[in-house]
C-alpha cells in the first residue's frame, strides 16, 4: 500500500529540440508533430498544455556534436533525424517562460559549449524574464565530434572533464552569488541604482579560466538556477552529490532506484548536505489504454511497427563511441566482442532470463526498461511503488510528440491527482520555492561560501597562473 | 524639395536591456520605464508598440564588461546604472520572435563572448523560431574589462581584433551557408529525414579556430542573419564593407553623411559587392513638441535637469579607456590632455565656433549632435534631407523608455506614412527580404562562396595547425 503522506511526486516533460529524441524512428507515426520543431508555436502549445496539466517541469536534454559514427559515418543519424537537427533550446526559453506562469522551464548545457561569463549572465537574464523558473542540467558531455566542434582533437578523459565542470561551476556560483551583494540594487530615481560597494569583481584564477567580473546582470529571482545532473559513474556521482538539486536516475525497477537513491544521499551527506536537498526523478515512458489489453496492443504496435531498433542501437553504441552498426540485429549477443558492451549484456540477462539474448534486445530493453504499460490506474499503482522506493518525480519520456503528453494528461493525471500523486495546482513563486520551499540554494551547498565572498579591495591572486600547465585548449 | 522617388527609411529602436543606454541619469524621469529591463512584459509591450507603429526592427546594442575606469574606478557605472547591468539580449529574443509577426530583430555580439560554433546554432534556432527576423551586429569589443572577463589580461589589438572576426564570420558562414546543401532537409514520414549526402563537416582549421561540424541546425528561412556592422576605423570599415549588409552611421549632419557612405559604397564596390547590397542607418534622437517653442523648451529641459553630463563624460571616455573623471564639467576643454581626445575638441571647435568649450561641452555635442528637436512636420522636413544625402535609415534612440517611442509613434509616425518616409504596411517574408527582396544573401557576398563547397570526402587540411602560432588565448 502506498504511503499517502507522501508528497506528490514531481513530472518534468523530458523532451528535445530535434526530430527523434529517445524513441527512435517514432516520428514517422501518423500521430507525430516531430517534425514541427523549428517552431516555436509548436514548443509554446506544449509549454501550455504542460501548465495545464500541472506539471512541474519542461526539460531540453541536449547535444553539441553527433554521436559515435555508426557503420563508418553518420549516414544513420541524419537520415532518420537522430539528434541532428539539434537546435539551441536555451533561446526559446524566454517564449516558453512568456506564455506559461508557473511551469519550470530546465535546459541542458555542456560545459564545453560556451565560456562561464557568458553562460552565467544569459541564465541570470533568463531566471529574471520567467521569474525565477530556469534550472540548468549540467553535463560535460561525451561525444568526440562535439568536442570536435570546440577545438579538440579528442574527447577530454572523464574524470579531467568533471574536474573542468567543478571549476565551470566555480565560476558561475561566484558571479551568480557572490558578485552582487544582497540589496546591492537600490533603483532609486532621486539616488543610487546600485551601491557600489556591494557590486563586486570575482578574479576568478583557475586552472580553465581567468575571469575578473562583476557580474553583468542583477540577482535574479533564484540567483544560481536549479542545478540538475545525471552522473552515474563514481566521479559523476561525486559531482552530483556534491551539486545538484535534481538528479535523473534510471533504473529497471524501483528497488534499484532506491538503492542508487540511498547512495547519492550518502554521498551527499559526505559533502554536508542534506538528504532533502536532492530529489531524484526516474526517467519513465508510458503507454496508456482504456484497458490493459488495449494498452499491451499498443505497446505492441509501437514494438513492430514503428521503433526503428536499428536507430536504437545506434543510439546506444554511438554513446559509448562504439560502432556496433556491422551487427545483424538478430544475431546472438555473443558476438559482440567488446568489453563495455558485455558488461551490459550481463546485466540484462541476468534480468531476462530465458532464451538467448540477440542484437535487437540489446536496443530494446535499453530503451523500453522503463516503460509503463496499462490503464491510468496500473500506472498510478506502479508510480506509487516508485514513489514508496524514494522517488520524487518522473522525467516523462515521450514516443510520440506532443500526443503523448496530451495523452497522460487527459487520461493519467486525473487519476494521479485523485491518488496525491499529481499536484492539483501550482504554489507560488520561483521554481526552487515550488520544489524545495526557498527561492535561493540553502546555506548547505557549495555556492553558499562565495556569499559576501568578494567584499573589500580585490585583486588578482599573487601566485602564478595555473592556466599555464594546462594543456588542452579550452572553449576555442 | 526631398526626392519622393526614394523609398521610405528603415526605422530601428536602438535600445539596450540595461538601465542607462545612451542619454545617461534619464531613467530618473518621472516618465522613464527604464529600470523595468528585467521584466520579460516590458519588453514584450515595446516590441508590440514598434510592430503596430510600422518599425522594422528592434535593435539590441550590449556590452560584455565595464566602460573603463572613471575616478579611478568603476563607481560611477554602478551608481548610474550607465550599462551595468547589462542583460543578455539575445535570449530574450524568442519572446519578442513569438509576441509579433513581422517586427526584425537584432541584437549585438561580441566576437570574443561566445564560440562560433554555438553561436551559429544559437541564431539558426532563432532564425527558425522568428521565421527569419534576426540580424546581428557583429562587434569586437573594446572594453578591457570584457576581455579580463574571457581569460584576456589585456584588450587584443584593434587590427588584430578585425583578423579575429574576420575568421569567426568564416566559421559562420561555411556552417550557415556550406554545411547544408539545398534540399538536404527531406522530413520524408516514409522515407529520409535528411539526405546524408547534403549534410556536411566543415573542418575548418584556422588560426583561431578548429570546428569539425557539421552544423546541428538545418537552413532556417535566412540562413546567415542579417549582418550589421559599425565600425569606423580603417580596417572597421574595410570590414564593413565586406561583411556588412546594414551600417550604421553616426554624423552631424547629412552632408558628413554622405561622404561616409559613398565612401564605403565605393569600398563595397573593391570587394565585389554592389552599393544596393547596403543599407545605412543614422543614429538620431528626437524632442517631438506640438509647436517649435515646445519642443525647445521640453530639449532644454532635459539637459538641464535631467541628463548626467558627468555620465556622458563617463561614458564617452570610458569608451575610449581614458578617465576624464577628475575633469571638472565647466572647466576648459583645454586642460584635456590627451591626444586622442583634443582631436576630437578641435572637430567639435570647428563645428560649435563661438564661445570656448567646456568639458561639459565635450559630453554635450558627442550625445546630442544628432538630436533633431521641433513638430512633427519639422522633424519629416529634416528626415527627409536625412534621405536625400543618402541614408536609408535610422536607427532611432531614446531619452526616456518606452515612451519616445510611444510618442515618436503616436505624433511622428502619421507625418511620415503620409509623406512616404515611414513605411504604413510590412512587406511579407523575411527580415531580408523586408529591406533587400531575397532570404539569402545574393551571390556577391562573401558567405556565399561556401555554398556547395563542403561537398564530397573531406577531412582536415594536411597543414600544420595554424593555431599553434596564435599566442593570445582565445574565448577561455
Amino acid at each position: 500500500m502506498s504511503n499517502p503522506d507522501r508528497p506528490p511526486l514531481i513530472f518534468s516533460a523530458f523532451v528535445m529540440n530535434t526530430t527523434s529524441h529517445i524513441y527512435q524512428g517514432t516520428w514517422r507515426h501518423p500521430d507525430a508533430r516531430n517534425l514541427e520543431h523549428n517552431s516555436l508555436e509548436y514548443w509554446v502549445e506544449l509549454a501550455k498544455l504542460l501548465e495545464a496539466g500541472t506539471f512541474d517541469l519542461i526539460f531540453f536534454a541536449d547535444v553539441v556534436g553527433l554521436y559515435g559514427d555508426y557503420r563508418g559515418d553518420y549516414r544513420k543519424y541524419v537520415e532518420t533525424g537522430l539528434q541532428i537537427p539539434a537546435n539551441d533550446p536555451a533561446v526559446i526559453a524566454s517564449a516558453l517562460a512568456y506564455a506559461t506562469e508557473h511551469l519550470g522551464i530546465a535546459f541542458t548545457s555542456a560545459v564545453v559549449q560556451e565560456h562561464p561569463f557568458s553562460f552565467a549572465r544569459k541564465i541570470s537574464t533568463l531566471d529574471h524574464a520567467s521569474g525565477g523558473r530556469i534550472a540548468w542540467n549540467v553535463v560535460t558531455s561525451y561525444l568526440k565530434n562535439a568536442f570536435a566542434n570546440f577545438g579538440y582533437d579528442d574527447i577530454v578523459a572523464h574524470d579531467a572533464r568533471y574536474d573542468w565542470a567543478d571549476e565551470y561551476l566555480d565560476v558561475a556560483y561566484k558571479l551568480w552569488e557572490g558578485s552582487w551583494d544582497e540589496g546591492a540594487l537600490v533603483q532609486d530615481k532621486a539616488g543610487l541604482h546600485a551601491d557600489f560597494d556591494k557590486v563586486h569583481k570575482i578574479h576568478h584564477l583557475g586552472r580553465n579560466y581567468k575571469v575578473e567580473g562583476p557580474h553583468l546582470v542583477a540577482p535574479s529571482p533564484q540567483r544560481t538556477p536549479l542545478i540538475f545532473q545525471a552522473g552515474s559513474s563514481p566521479r559523476g556521482q561525486q559531482f552530483a552529490a556534491r551539486h545538484a538539486e535534481g538528479i535523473f536516475v534510471s533504473s529497471p525497477t524501483p528497488e534499484v532506484a532506491r538503492q542508487q537513491i540511498e547512495a547519492t544521499r550518502q554521498l551527499a551527506a559526505a559533502h554536508g548536505r542534506s538528504p532533502e536537498d536532492l530529489k531524484f526523478l526516474a526517467g519513465l515512458s508510458f503507454v496508456v489504454g482504456s484497458t490493459e489489453e488495449e494498452a499491451r496492443r499498443r505497446a505492441a504496435d509501437l514494438d513492430e511497427n514503428w521503433i526503428d531498433w536499428d536507430g536504437h542501437l545506434a543510439h546506444f553504441a554511438g554513446s559509448l563511441g562504439i560502432d556496433l552498426g556491422h551487427h545483424d540485429l538478430d544475431a546472438p549477443v555473443g558476438e559482440i566482442n567488446v568489453e563495455t558492451v558485455q558488461g551490459i549484456i550481463r546485466g540484462l540477462e541476468r534480468a531476462h532470463p530465458g532464451r538467448p539474448l540477440v542484437v535487437r534486445d540489446l536496443a530494446r530493453f535499453m530503451a523500453s526498461a522503463n516503460r509503463i504499460v496499462g490503464t491510468p490506474e496500473q500506472i498510478a499503482d506502479r508510480l506509487a511503488e516508485w514513489r514508496d522506493a524514494g522517488v520524487d518525480g518522473v522525467n516523462v519520456m515521450n514516443v510520440v510528440r506532443p500526443g503523448d503528453y496530451e495523452e497522460f494528461i487527459e487520461h493519467v493525471t486525473p487519476v494521479l491527482q485523485r491518488r496525491g500523486l499529481q499536484r492539483t495546482e501550482y504554489a507560488e513563486g520561483t521554481l526552487r520555492r515550488k520544489l524545495f520551499g526557498t527561492d535561493r540554494l540553502n546555506d548547505r551547498h557549495p555556492a553558499a561560501r562565495y556569499r559576501g565572498a568578494f567584499n573589500g579591495p580585490r585583486s588578482w591572486p599573487e601566485a602564478a597562473d595555473p592556466r599555464a600547465v594546462e594543456a588542452a585548449p579550452v572553449g576555442r
